[in-house]
């Protein structure tokens, strides 16, 4: 029989109890805020249990902010003709079906709000799935502003109809988005994008 | 002489006093465990004049949300030949020369994803003045559409690049990013956008 009161300590869901209770903690109250002993007590674990799996409070926030989706998987085999729209249709597909996501996804992006080191954990955990995903779809110019350009738009879309629930995008039939971002995304994988010189243009005459 | 300790109640510069109190606690502990007493001892002011000010704490959260930039004045006056790019380099020349931004767009962007409610006032104040202002340099077809894809790109460009600094758009030239998104705005402005049936079409054979 499981001890009553304070969850067992140690057991196969320990880990998964501490970083959800951490998940909890750093969206509610942000990154500096929060304690490894109030993660400790949200999760009724032992504080050096957390230290333990974890080791500081870095190493928990990395593991708290990490992608609740296998990005690569999600955007594996995508259809080569149009691998744009193919992207967005999944994307959208993915948050539809996950009731969870919402959630998770508002409180990573409170918790990457909360300060600059949060923003430079979070923007790690988007550089290592996300971007490292995305730029093997992108032509060789230009490549990082692409892959960039994509990503955000994305992540802009899905904030707005997910989190925000902006009318006109949350109400929005996924297939019209597809249908309307997919091209956009498609352009900036690999359409035509103008360069600005990085220092003023020599004068050739 | 100013009285010391207890800022004056009732100044000229109170009721800025309270926002930014009230903006500062939003964002870190979210709208729900904000109390307009806590608001009042911040601001160093008398809990009664913040309902004198601002009614409850629904006035207070609008008036916190309120977006730091005029968006009609912003966007007046656009290059008629090419709004798409103008609006981009408007809006990157508006973020790069005001440094107090982006700290005031984390804290509204933490205040909006920190409950239902909060979200919803958010979503009304970007209503009445980002998309407000957009929409009227929109095609008429799939209005609501258009205009809310071009407010959440350029969102997401402007959380990638001043807030998260994701490499790539944070170092990169604002003229850069102009003529690489401008086009794409004007291309939600007033580009084919193909439309899906809202309803399965019936078919004609």
């Amino acid at each position: 029989m499981p001890p009553r009161g304070r969850r067992p300590s140690g057991g196969p869901d320990t880990r998964e109890q501490i970083l959800e209770a951490a998940r909890e903690l750093f969206a509610e109250k942000g990154f500096e805020r929060t304690t490894m002993r109030a993660v400790a007590e949200r999760a009724g674990v032992d504080p050096a249990l957390i230290a333990h799996y974890f080791g500081n409070k870095d190493g928990l926030l990395n593991e708290a902010l990490a992608m609740p989706v296998d990005v690569p998987l999600l955007l594996s085999d995508l259809d080569h003709a149009r691998p744009g729209v193919d992207i967005v249709r999944r994307v959208l597909h993915f948050w539809d079906t996950s009731p969870q996501l919402r959630k998770r996804m508002t409180g990573l992006l409170r918790t990457g709000l909360s300060n600059e080191h949060a923003a430079a954990i979070l923007r790690g955990v988007l550089s290592r799935n996300v971007f490292a995903t995305l730029s093997q779809h992108v032509a060789e110019d230009q490549r990082e502003l692409r892959t960039t350009l994509v990503g955000s738009h994305i992540a802009g879309l899905l904030m707005a109809r997910y989190i925000l629930k902006v009318p006109g995008l949350a109400d929005a039939d996924p297939e019209q988005i597809a249908v309307a971002v997919g091209p956009v995304v498609q352009h900036y994988l690999d359409g035509p994008i103008a360069q600005v010189p990085r220092h003023p243009a020599r004068r050739s005459g």
